[in-house]
C-alpha cells in the first residue's frame, strides 16, 4: 500500500531499507532533487577519494601512482564493480572515455568485421548522441547504411543484411524500457549483433547482460551511479567476443605491453584493448567513491523502492485537480520503463522553471516535456510528497 | 654565467625572476621533481578549483551547474586560455576527450575529405599511440595508407599523394624538436596538410602556430601545464580550415543546438563542433586552477630559465668522473630540443630506480634511457646541482 498522506510518507521512510543510503549523500537542504537520472548527486565518499588522490596521491606520489596508487588499473578495476550491476562478469566492462566515444569504439570496431552486412539499425527519436556518432562512422565508411526507424519498425528493421543493432534501453525521454533479452534474441535469429546503450539503467535497473546473451553494451556512470559530472562512460564486450574484436581507436594504453614503446600494436589480452589514451584520475577517483553506496545494497530493492515511488508520483499527480493538463507519456506499467516519469504539459518550460525556483529539481526536455527522476538512493518518498505539492501549487 | 657551486646556484635561485611561481605548487620537501614532463605538479589553484566545483557546485548547484556554472563552456573556456600558449586565437583550440582521441578526430575527419590523396605520413620510434591511432584508422578506411619512416626520411616521405602529415613537435624520448614552420610550409608545398602533436612543447617551448601557418594540433595538458593525471586532450584547427572540416566522431554536444535533441546532426559553428560527448567537469576544474599560474608569466621567460636548467645539468653531468658512461642523447644545441633531456646508460634502469629511492624522480624509457624533465615554474637550479650530485653517488 502507497502512503495516502504525508505523515504517512514519513512512516513509510522510516520504514525503508534503503532509508539508511541517504546520510551517504550530500544533498542541498533546501531541494528535492528529481534529476539523478541526468546528474546523480554527490557522496561523501566521492568527495573524500577525490580529496585523497588530488591532494595525497597527486600531490606527493606524483608520477609514482600510476603504479603504486592503481591509477593504470583504474579502467578495468571500475569496470568490475560495475559489471555487478549489469550482469556481467569480471573482465567483461570497462570504464573509458565518454559513452559517445565507447559507442564509436564499439561499432567502428564491429564494422571492420562487417563482411557483406552493411547495415547498422537505430531508432529515431533516441538520444540523439547514438544517431550522431552512428551516421558520422558512415560519412567515413560509406559503404556503411544506418537505417534509423521509428521505435515500432525497429524489430522488423532487423534483418539478414544487418550488421549491427545500437538500441537504447531505457529511452531517454519516455523511459520506455525494450525487452533486452528477447530483442538480443531476435538480433541473433538473424545473424545480427545488438550494442545496448546502458545509459539510463545503469544503476536503476537491474540487468543481467550474460543471462540476455549480450554482445556489446555502452553506458553511463554519471547518472543512476553518482559519478560526477561527465564521469567516464563505459563499454561491455562480453568474453567470448572480445578476441575477435580489435580497436579501431587503438591508443597506445590499449597495447599488450604499452610501456615497452613499440612502433607495432598489439592489442592487450581481454577488456583492455579498449583502452585508449590516458585516463582522467581525478574523475575515476569520484566514481571509485560513488560506487561505494553501491556494495551493500542490491538492484531489486533499489528497482522496488523505485517503482513505488513512481507509482507515488503519478497517483498523486492524477488526483491532482489540474490532472488534465499533464499527461503520462511514460508507460504506466512499471515493468516497461526505467527510472524516471515524464508529464507532456502545454507550459511545460515555464513550469519546470517555476519549479526549480522552488526547489524542486526535475528537467525540461523540449518541446513539452517535464522529465521526473527516481533516485531510490536518496529520495524519500516525502520528498515525493511534497515535490507534488509544490507542482499543485505552480501549476495553480 | 651558468653557476658553479651549490651556494651561486642558490643565487642564482635568489634572482631567478620565475621564483615566485614556485610557491604556487605543493610539492614535497623529499623530493628533486624531474617529470613534470611526464604528469605535471600539483598547483594550489588547481586544488582550490576541484573542491569548489566538487563541493559547492556538483554538491549544491547539481545539475544547474552545467548553465550557471559555466560547465558547458569548459572545453572552449580553457581552449581559449591554452590559445595565448600556442600563439593561435581565440577559437581555435578545444580542450576535450584524450590526446590519443583527438588525433583521431582530426585525422578521421581530414580522411573524409580525402579525395585522390591517400598516404598519411609519420614517424617511426614517435611516441607509440600517433602511430597506432593512425593504423587503426586505416584498418577502418583502408584505401589509406600509413606511411612510418625514420626521422631522417620524414620530409622527403611527403609528397603529392600525400593527405595527411603526422608528427610530434618534441619527442618524447629525445627531446629533439621539428622547425615547425619549415616542416609545414615544406607539406603545403606539395598540398598536404599537417597534424602537430604538441604533448611535449605545450607550456615550455613557446609556440606560433598562426604564424607558422600550422593546420591541425593536438596535444597533452597534464605534463608542462600542470592539469592533472590524464587530464583532458586539446585539438586545434586553423580558423579557416575549420568550416569544411566535418567531424567523424560527432557527438551530441557537437551539434549546433544540442538541447533541442534533434535527429538530424547539425555541426557547431567553430571548433565547437569537435565536442563529442560529456566533458569530465573534474578533470577541467583541476585544468583551470593549474592554468592561472600561466597568466603572469611568458613562454619567453620558461623557455630561457628551461635552457639553463639543461645547460648545467648537462655540464654537471659531463664533469662527473664517470661522465663516459653517460652519453647524451638528446640535442646538444638548446635550439633542437623541447625541455627534457635522455642519457643513455648500460644500467638505467637500475640506476633510475636508485635514483627514484633516494627523491630524485626522473623516469626510464626502455631499452636505456634516463629521462630528465625540466619544468622551470617549479624547479631551482639547487635542485639540479643536488639531483646530479645524487646521481653522481648511485653512479659510484
Amino acid at each position: 500500500m502507497l502512503p495516502r498522506s504525508r505523515a504517512e510518507c514519513l512512516e513509510r521512510d522510516r520504514a525503508d531499507p534503503l532509508a539508511a543510503c541517504r546520510t551517504w549523500f550530500r544533498l542541498p537542504s533546501d531541494v528535492i532533487y528529481l534529476d539523478g537520472n541526468s546528474l546523480g548527486a554527490l557522496t561523501l565518499a566521492a568527495e573524500r577519494r577525490v580529496t585523497t588522490v588530488m591532494n595525497e596521491q597527486w600531490g606527493v606520489d606524483l608520477i609514482r601512482s600510476w603504479s603504486d596508487n592503481g591509477w593504470l588499473d583504474y579502467p578495468a578495476r571500475l569496470g568490475d564493480r560495475i559489471a555487478r550491476l549489469l550482469g556481467a562478469a569480471r573482465g567483461e566492462v570497462l570504464v573509458c572515455d565518454s559513452t559517445s566515444v565507447d559507442l564509436f569504439k564499439l561499432a567502428s570496431a564491429v564494422a571492420v568485421q562487417r563482411g557483406s552486412r552493411r547495415k547498422i539499425v537505430t531508432e529515431l527519436g533516441n538520444f540523439p548522441t547514438d544517431l550522431y556518432i552512428l551516421r558520422g562512422l558512415a560519412r567515413l565508411v560509406p559503404d556503411l547504411d544506418v537505417i534509423a526507424v521509428p521505435r515500432e519498425s525497429v524489430a522488423t528493421a532487423i534483418d539478414r543484411e544487418t550488421l549491427l543493432v545500437v538500441l537504447t534501453h531505457v529511452h531517454y525521454r519516455t523511459a520506455e524500457m525494450y525487452d533486452l533479452e528477447a530483442m538480443t534474441k531476435h538480433a541473433h535469429s538473424v545473424g545480427a549483433r545488438v550494442i545496448w546503450d546502458l545509459s539510463h539503467s545503469t544503476g536503476a535497473v537491474p540487468l543481467d547482460l550474460n543471462g540476455a546473451g549480450a554482445d556489446f553494451a555502452v553506458g553511463c556512470t554519471y547518472k543512476y551511479l553518482n559519478g560526477g559530472p561527465g564521469a567516464p562512460g563505459f563499454l561491455y564486450v562480453r568474453r567470448d567476443l572480445q578476441a575477435a574484436l580489435e580497436p579501431v581507436l587503438s591508443g597506445w594504453l590499449g597495447d599488450a605491453r604499452p610501456f615497452d614503446f613499440l612502433d607495432d600494436y598489439v592489442p592487450a589480452a581481454g577488456i583492455d584493448r579498449h583502452r585508449c589514451g590516458t585516463p582522467p584520475v581525478l574523475a575515476y577517483a569520484a566514481l571509485e567513491g560513488a560506487l561505494d553506496v553501491f556494495d551493500d545494497v542490491d538492484l531489486a530493492q533499489i528497482r522496488r523502492k523505485s517503482i513505488e515511488l513512481m507509482q507515488l508520483f503519478i497517483d498523486l499527480v492524477e488526483a491532482l485537480p489540474m490532472a488534465s493538463s499533464l499527461q503520462l507519456v511514460s508507460p504506466r506499467s512499471p515493468e516497461q520503463r526505467g527510472s524516471h516519469l515524464s508529464f507532456a504539459h502545454a507550459n511545460a518550460s515555464a513550469v519546470m522553471q517555476r519549479l526549480i525556483k522552488r526547489g524542486v529539481i526535475g528537467d525540461f526536455r523540449a518541446p513539452d516535456l517535464l522529465r521526473f527522476g527516481f533516485t531510490p538512493l536518496y529520495l524519500r518518498f516525502v520528498d515525493v510528497w511534497d515535490a507534488v505539492h509544490i507542482l499543485a501549487e505552480e501549476l495553480d
